[in-house]
């Protein structure tokens, strides 16, 4: 197996989990900063041609993993891979964001969910959707009928 | 940093990387298996009642990283963080397939584009999709264009 190595930090608002939004229909609406360190900076050119990314980045201060466990909002337990919780085999998280605009080696985006300084792995594009129609979306959206009902 | 770990291997009809099919348009049809480690498969819990889902996965037979490199199917280069190339800072691939059905340990997936034997690091579920509509497409777009032109 590799080691990873951060390329680059988020700059967000967010300095506590408990500030950053969850749980169901939580929007993440802020707007923050990819800081790719200046060595990996050739690996953005033509980055500014995708209207979104995905951030592969890390769970930093979280410890430890729980294969089953109550998301916040939900008393129900889940299986942590049908889960976005932090607490995970490998604390790999994956963000969509929206590439605002690019100044060197920082990405402006919007819809940041980390942590300020949260270490990034991996920038990729973001090519193609499944149409949401052809979306299923299991205890989500139970949870979601069980709140609005 | 984490010390990454296999949750799992792909079992995958492409044994070597010039069976997968890449490029411009290149669809992946193929069937496949996400075979869990069995400590692992309390993990799946509630994962059936998602259509799709993310898979992060390691380039594990890739060595080293460019930052600038050319695409098989196109002379002209580009970022490595603008293209999935397998030559990557962090050796970190991303791979929604669609859940077919899951027998135990083992999820039935359409759409892998793994070689066999890939270890597996995480699964997420794929929960909202942006709008096609709102997509740009940067270079892969134009070169498709010129293909087509």
């Amino acid at each position: 197996m590799f080691t990873p190595k951060a390329i680059g930090f988020v700059r967000s608002p967010y300095t506590d989990t408990k500030s950053i939004p969850k749980g169901l229909g939580a929007r993440h609406v802020a707007d923050g900063v990819l800081e790719i360190l200046p060595e990996f900076e050739p690996g953005l050119m033509d980055i500014e041609g995708f209207s979104h990314l995905f951030v592969i980045w890390t769970f930093d201060r979280s410890e430890g993993f729980d294969l089953i466990g109550s998301p916040p909002f939900e008393e129900r337990p889940h299986g942590v891979f049908s889960t976005r919780s932090p607490r995970r085999p490998n604390p790999i998280a994956l963000t969509v964001v929206e590439l605002k605009n690019r100044e060197g080696n920082l990405l402006n985006v919007h819809g940041v969910d980390m942590l300020d300084g949260t270490p990034i792995l991996d920038i990729k594009p973001y090519l193609s959707s499944i149409p949401a129609e052809k979306l299923r979306r299991g205890w989500i959206a139970e949870a979601e009928a069980r709140k609005q009902g």
